[in-house]
């Protein structure tokens, strides 16, 4: 007789704040931040999880909570869990931790979630330069099905995932991680090619103790006080995978973590409903608190054999995927292309970004007429199950992108020829309502320091 | 009754030379190239079509065809073509061009193809710099599959598409490419970020009348001189479609182009018998000779309902795609991971390019354990139906791709722990052969011209 | 702000009996059960459900409760609910009850299911004849996937869906289903030629007050006497959907339901983790307790409009379909064909149950050689995502039918070629627990009744 | 360098007659028919086909052909072919034949098919009774797709496969056709169950030399007599393979077709551009000549290994299949459900064919009310895609069936919701035109034999 559920191991209350849950949460990646439970090889355990925000996104009627959000809170996660084979020996560095999600969703009782425009100067996203003001969508869920008020004649089946799966860096690579991402935070942003076209910012968040939450490490002590300095923040994906953001890790698939410490301290969190590839508004997915059903199994050696390093150190890796069998199945795709040419009809060298940001861009004014305002767009592409594809990458100087949509998404067709003869906004698509907005719509005073590397 | 074959409009016969085709065909992009034959609306129509090369590369038992190519021949295309609707009057600038492509395939008699790499200062590619030396695959089909006796162990359904699909430009849209063109290639690459991390040169093939083919125009007139100086090179995608390489083009696919200039004057080439997303190879493609079956249609003033600018002018648009209902189904997906971080070990910001590369050198390391040489994983990551993705672009200071591998292509089962225990190179895998190479390897004199927009 | 979680709107606790549930149980149709609780359109609400047998079948080591089933208690259904639009006004008779199904799942906390051969003499088969002692497996949940000890080697997602999904009949239906299958339980079994083949009992389950659940209706009433005299067996689907099994009736999927009294009575139970098509052992689903999320739309004189009648009268009509989004994708199946020869070699005239029984025979035998008992793939088939089809029913005298089986549920390759020269039950298929019997497999008593038509 | 094209072994010319084609065409299965050419294992070769009239059945505006169609010629077949191993070996009684399909389709310059019912009294089919008269609609092809001008308002791409596949039988599998088959041709049809609800006759298509076609069998030799009167037809699926109308057995499908006689004996026909499951009008896939690319492999043994008979002895085997990977992909079916209870109100026990019909009658009914005629919709229901389930096989007394129609062959909304409010025949159906009929419409006699077992 097996057991008939699996074995809770962090439960989470979303009427607490994250640093009064049962279990404690930690928002940041460093080798020293200690297991919360033991987990072993083979075992299905649940995991819960508050949404990125430790819920400051409220369900309501502005984009006030998202204007004004710290960011240095990003991402409350849960864990670090330390996985132990049947003989109760732990992983160790070198090891491939395989993690497999057997099932997810939001929390029972809280099934909803938000998607966001941030401001330009606290946060921004892909297209912060067109739309610099935030904004705020609401969507609700009906089991598989999201829909918004705030953007009506749309609902979907979200590809449910985690955004952040990581395990522990070492002392190592956290050092390596600083120290690169230091030398790009003192590079001057005008001798960035890309910061001419993507105007996110800051370039880098960096290590700070502000809004610090490290799982059983007390604030305040000297511990506490060393590992929040050094602690990597959690917003970008790296080599321990992280906030990789891979809309089709659903239920079902595989991660094939690299293990750096003992005991890999798997940490995850960042739930979304659904997200669109690139979550281009930055906020962008359906953010949501949730659970996690996984079963881990240890590759004993499984670094050397699995993974080359490509880059200095033999710490230089990256995660390896499987995706599941049960992802939503969509027949129809209208397909919106870029090429690096950006908005000023300035030619760039094969660059992706850039010609994703054109394809993203074709694609928002293309679905603006058919009665959504860009904003909505923007917003739905974001979080909608959509396809983000490197079409070519060599054929110079172009960079090619598609952006392909599934028109099963939309109540009406949004096929080309059914628009001819169509009032724009017609009978199926009731245009009323439009995104949250803010209560004050006038802009944050820019950032001083235009890299935006110093914490807002 | 209706016609029961499709009226054939530009026949070819792989025997002869692109230069002595029955209809004449052109490797350039130029308003003043003069349409070969009409098309009505509606009506089903077959343009066959020569390999991009023309012939020149050939199923023999070296690369050196390709190492010495003269890549001023590239595309030899079939058309352009004069559309007209019902009563005779052709599609007019404004006007959206809808092709359906019914069906499409290698010639009938002709039924093989080759990828390859291209020598570092001949060519080059996505990773030229890991990969400098031209080697050569060719690739024979049964039906809907393709095989290489340079890559055993593989064989997989292709995703048939042709490379280009595009509209002539007017005069005004050619003048905007070859200003912004000549732009780059006069910055120096020392000052382009993406250049020190990729390769692949020269910036931007400018035009040149070198083994310009410009249909019915004589070669040697001054008609003839005038437009070879002024033509666009096929190598580069752009607002009229053209070489976009979107691997998803394929039965039953639409491609939706926007009207430049009278007639449409549509034309098509490049076919691919399969490509993974990016055709890193640059020659990446399973590339062949073969055949379109088309149907057109004029939806009148459609650029303006359909496709609006995003850019400085109104021509500054991009074509729309929707995907056929038969591609291949795979289920399994084996999906590998890139940062912006290269190489070196530099970060980058948000660079998709930088991060595709990563994701493509972390499969072809892992997929090379299997007992093929990373040369031929190279070439497979370029033409088998792999997709690559853009997962994250807004998580500072890392981009983050994917890039997805059916594992049902393999006849062994190259997912992570079936590797175990297993000698590398195993009973499934027949592992000798190796890709074609030249007959002598020594690399060819590096440019002079490092940004290489000199002819070579 | 919308409800963050559907209503429930019949709990269920496990621990106690069906006839101690908070909210009434029934396992009859009847027009004047009444109903327990009222459900608005447009709402989302919960609805749970005991397994069919209210938890008679245990997660323990022997078949023995399936032997001694007393299958006058199926199926143990939740409802009635009676459905209003947002005025309150209950459906009436002759509209369209469009039910979707939002969500489904196992009961949290009781993830396991069961799968069956039943005793000959005591519920019978479609195969009883082949296998006729009583078998069982157990099956535990990882997320979206089962796995039985009794059948190792397989694990696959399943399509949840519930067995048993209808409206409440009207007296007049009532009165023909009752005469109808009247009628054929005075056949001699003889004169029925599929008896010969098939030899299921009984040939139907009459009206029996034995083990009568009616809900509110105080059992020993007068009026519990009266319907449980009348009422209908649950056993088998028809006019007004019920037992109808099918498999793909999941996540996303929408009924469109004859409503026959006001209000509808919908009433749900028999939830089943997976079934295969024909679900043929008869328990042969993995049977389970669950719950469903599901929201209703009243479609106003729908059934004259949508159901056209097959039959002598208004009320012979089917319920509709719509498939959901979100089934497993297999791309690889396994196809084994049956034609209406008998396995005596006698030929039957178009006979597509025939035609099955060969499909289902010969897959048996073929996955047999791999390690298996021939009674563990029976129940394989009946629960595992294998499709039924009907191939040939007009080229005379054989009707085809075809068995697709999706190769990935198995741990081994079970593909033809794959068999050869290795040792049956290889390396990957541990063979050596078998299904649960029963403590004294001596058989039943044969009934006495060969039509079967008394209770048991 | 390996062939540039596939070996054509058997080439048609559809100008000419079957028996006048360069290679002689058969229409029967008997051991003595010689090969007509020898195929190699592992080699890529082509056949070519006539459709299964041989040409009779014409692109024009009357049903005539059909209506007085002479069965006896069914099905002109290409073949016999001798299977050899690479030594010449050819293949064995007890070898498995795996042939796989790399590609196949309409013939060039011949891109056109039919679909028909057939007169009650010559020829029948599965609703013979609800539409006793024939008629034929004609399917152009654009590719992947047909349309067709007698049924407006549809395309769709199509699973093209060849209805027969299948070896030759040896003297004492004949042997037992012939006596199965004689057997029921004998039986009252009053005492066969089924035949009070299947109305399709006759019953048995027994041997006849009535335009008996025997390949290199010299028509008139004592010879040909003898292989005449024993030979069996090719209208019913059998052990051998033969007329299995598996509607999926398309691109990159593999059969694997047990051995009978020395060298195989493969004959293919009978090619469909596309099938619904059932092909219920009999002539109701869309009718076409056509081509296979075959590759043969030769399985030494097989048959004990992979195919267990079920039946009295070792030939009682049926082929195994896998399906290819290139499909047409829908996503939206709406499902139609019939249960084993007759037009006439009778409860039937378990009875799948009846269920069926009960399915496609409420199909039917349901797709006339957007503007077809219910003939159009059956023949519609013949060849689209469509999907016949056995759902339900156990639940005494009914068996329940399902046809699941893919929604996105529909120029309109078919969806149930879309019809409301809408005139019927709406606007995007233009419903003018029906199906083609008969010069006179006048009923054939009634055949003299009901059971039809004499030729007509």
């Amino acid at each position: 007789m097996a057991p008939l559920t699996p074995r809770l191991v962090v439960p989470i209350d979303v009427k607490k704040q994250p640093w009064e849950q049962k279990v404690p949460l930690h928002n940041r990646w460093h080798p020293d931040i200690p297991p919360v439970a033991d987990v072993t090889e083979g075992e299905l355990f649940r995991v819960e999880m508050v949404d990125w925000s430790g819920g400051r996104v409220r369900d309501d009627n502005s984009a006030d909570d998202l204007k004004f959000m710290d960011f240095t809170i990003a991402h409350y996660l849960s864990g670090p869990l330390r996985i132990v084979d049947s003989e109760g020996v732990p992983a160790s560095p070198g090891d491939l931790l395989e993690v497999e999600i057997c099932n997810l969703g939001p929390l029972p009782g809280d099934e909803w979630g938000y998607t966001a425009i941030l401001e330009r100067e606290n946060g921004g996203g892909f297209l912060t330069d067109h739309f610099p003001s935030a904004r705020k969508a609401i969507w609700y869920f009906e089991g598989i099905y999201a829909y918004s008020p705030q953007i009506p004649g749309v609902r979907f089946p979200g590809i449910t995932h985690p955004g952040v799966v990581g395990t522990a860096p070492s002392v190592e690579l956290l050092n390596i991680w600083n120290e690169r991402e230091k030398r790009l935070s003192e590079t001057s942003p005008e001798t960035i090619k890309l910061c001419e076209v993507l105007h996110q910012r800051p370039l880098v968040p960096l290590p700070t103790p502000d809004n610090c939450l490290l799982g059983k490490v007390q604030e305040g002590t000297a511990e506490w006080h060393k590992i929040a300095n050094e602690a990597a923040r959690t917003i970008a994906g790296r080599e321990n995978g992280g906030n990789c953001d891979i809309k089709n890790l659903s239920r079902g698939s595989k991660v094939y973590l690299p293990v750096f410490v003992e005991g890999a301290n798997l940490s995850t969190g960042d739930m979304h409903f659904s997200q669109g590839d690139g979550e281009i508004s930055l906020c962008g997915a359906i953010e949501m608190s949730g659970f996690l059903e996984l079963k881990c199994e240890i590759i004993r050696g499984g670094m050397k054999e699995y993974l080359t390093p490509v880059g200095p150190t033999p710490l230089h890796v990256s995660p390896i995927f499987e995706i599941g069998p049960v992802e939503p199945r969509f027949s129809e795709w209208l397909v919106f292309e870029g090429i690096s040419v950006d908005e000023s009809g300035k030619q760039h060298f094969l660059d992706a970004s850039v010609a994703y940001k054109r394809a993203v861009l074709n694609a928002i004014e293309y679905l603006s007429k058919f009665g959504y305002s860009k904003e909505q767009v923007y917003l739905l592409l974001s979080c909608c199950p959509c396809e983000g594809r490197i079409s070519g990458i060599v054929d110079s100087p172009n960079a090619v992108t598609t952006l392909a949509i599934p028109t099963a998404i939309f109540d009406q067709n949004i096929k080309p020829k059914h628009m001819n003869g169509r009032p724009l906004g017609g009978p199926q698509l009731k245009r009323l309502p439009d995104l949250l907005s803010c209560s004050n719509d006038g802009h944050l005073p820019a950032t001083q320091d235009k890299s935006g590397t110093s914490a807002p």
